[in-house]
């Protein structure tokens, strides 16, 4: 038995995955075996997915297929459809609502007890399937709108802008999410993805995993903070404005949103993809001063983090540039980390799906530090 | 970044933990620096988990402030308990509901924004005291019986046998439960443990990180497996028929439930403590036969390992004598992982305070298998 901790088991390898590839010192990340900056801008959220679970892209007929079991998963269970209803009466966090409406989604199951590798590949796509579904009609009915059901002629992210906006999304702006929710959609071994591996490893169901993935993924130390990084570039305002702006930040020991991973020690790839996403999106719709500004903001950012913090080597994150795409298509902060679950939903079904294919329970141990030697005293002598 | 994965992470520690030691060498399990051999047969569940949370035993006054913060708790949202009716039209497993209940409690939670380690206490404690209430409504919810509330003068574990029964429990009834509870509580970093801890560790809340960890509870290959324990005894019947059958199993590959544990090389000690539970339990109740034939097949089972799997060492483990504990006490093979989490919950709570009082990120990383030179392929041409 192991008796020095790993602290936050850094660089302790806890599966091996054919699904995606992380290398933090080149800042490269392959996914499904394809590189981010080529597939990311071209495949759609379910080509992804299925990439994922099956290890190649579909064909046509593999896709129109998928897209109509995706229609299946996109009814939701009477029970999730309330519990949507109650939690937006309490105002609740839609990283919470969808916490607990996937928690009922098992409700819906046609067939739980199935647990060959062919009826969870249907709850994998189930469960993708309900997603922007769940986060679209909370979002709505906390606002005190009627629910937008889906359309059959809708991809999922065609479907997911559709659902929250009542309104037919422009075709820039669906390639702008798909590319965005592939990005998203896996990363190796992140904490939420870890924490559903972890749960299937008992041989427990998706739903549980997944549920379980989400409540990591809601913690502002993992998905938790896209929001504040676009706070910043917003209060600063002009990019005359950036060099005082964060100086005073770095100088009063504030950390900066949207730099630095423990992973990357050079620029997030991932970055690279949106930052040309956005690039593409605010250019097509008329107005690239946000991005702009952005854009100047971060290397006034990068300049001064390597003046303030120098070798630490800050670079620009997933983070930044999140917030600035689902900006650009219309999101509110609070929508970023729905979204990114969104899109990690379809990483999260192929990590347990693999972890499944050849399972161990996942088990680690721990090292005591208190005593050994207390007796009991019964209450009156205490 | 390591090279080589760990299977299961078995051996690597994960955390420091004041809140159990498990010696599986020695077979020896301490809960809060307390003998279990000494804890359990006297601790109730209220007394073990302040033990956990405060690292000492109460006192009186503070046993009472406990008990009284309990009451709170034990009113659910409203939400959870129209979950909880929608779960049990649908005839969903125990576990289940308690996932999709346990996911709805931050609805109830009176000040959702206080993160003060007062606050995470005050949350944890709120978290313990529904988990009976919400396993005992939802059985008799699904047995279309009325929901019976709790009592303010009984303990939390007399409630939860009269909240299932309507009845008064008999005192050496709750006795067994509490020794049950408390015995359950806490066992180092296993799987449901570490899932929590790893979702608080992104700075998550506990009802994500508890969902999640029952999530984990549920898998059989953690906390689902008492059930079969049992059944194989009834099979059995008479002591005279144990070589016979349990000879016919091990000839046919087939794997004794309630025997062997990766940790426990010896008698798990959980075992001696609720085997002497249930010898009181079953020679109070006026019959000790059950009693009796299951240390007969125990016997019988534990030679036949030997002989069968010279070496192996695979000893009687937790659930085998949980199985005869909970059915001594009138509960159904069905109650017995629910109840488990009911005991649990009290060091899944204490683990994710502790996690949180000293927190870092959990993020392992992991060895990639695929390719990485795959080209991207426009539909048509697939």
């Amino acid at each position: 038995m192991a008796t020095k901790v790993i602290p936050g088991l850094e660089g302790v390898a806890a599966a091996e995955t054919r699904l995606s590839y992380v290398d933090g010192l080149a800042g490269e990340l392959f996914i499904g075996g394809h590189p981010l900056m080529e597939l990311a801008p071209n495949a759609t959220f379910e080509e992804a997915a299925f990439l994922l679970w099956h290890d190649r892209l579909p064909n046509g007929e593999e896709l129109a297929a998928l897209k109509s079991r995706f229609q299946g998963g996109q009814e939701l269970p009477r029970t999730t459809k309330h519990v949507l209803e109650a939690a937006a009466k309490r105002k609740a966090p839609v990283i919470d609502a969808l916490r607990m409406a996937c928690a009922t989604l098992s409700l819906g199951d046609p067939n739980p007890d199935d647990i060959t590798p062919a009826g969870q590949l249907r709850r994998a796509e189930r469960i993708c399937a309900a997603f922007p579904v769940i986060v679209a009609s909370y979002v709505r009915l906390r606002e005190g709108q009627d629910v937008v059901p889906p359309r059959d002629d809708y991809g999922h992210a065609a479907n997911f802008m559709y659902m929250l906006s009542g309104e037919e999304p422009h075709a820039d702006f669906v390639r702008a999410m798909d590319t965005y929710l592939v990005t998203a959609m896996d990363h190796g071994m992140n904490a939420s993805t870890f924490t559903g591996r972890v749960i299937v490893s008992t041989e427990s169901d998706l739903y549980s995993a997944i549920t379980g993935a989400i409540g990591a993924l809601k913690g502002p130390a993992h998905g938790g903070a896209p929001g504040p990084a676009l706070d910043m570039v917003f209060e600063i305002g002009t990019a005359d404005r950036a060099d005082a702006n964060i100086r005073e930040r770095l100088e009063r020991g504030e950390r900066l949103m949207g730099f630095g991973h423990r992973v990357y020690k050079v620029r997030d790839p991932r970055a690279d993809v949106l930052s040309q996403a956005a690039e593409r999106l605010y250019e097509q719709a008329g107005d690239r001063t946000l991005y702009d500004l952005a854009r100047s903001v971060e290397e006034t950012a990068l300049r001064l983090l390597e003046e303030y913090k120098p070798g630490r080597n800050l670079q620009t994150n997933l983070e930044y540039y999140t917030a600035l795409v689902l900006h650009g298509v219309g999101m509110s902060a609070e929508l970023f980390t729905p979204t990114f679950a969104v899109g990690r939903v379809g990483g999260w079904s192929a990590h347990c799906l693999e972890q499944l294919s050849h399972n161990r329970l996942i088990r680690p141990s721990s090292v005591y530090t208190g005593p050994k030697d207390r007796r009991w005293v019964p209450l009156e002598q205490r």
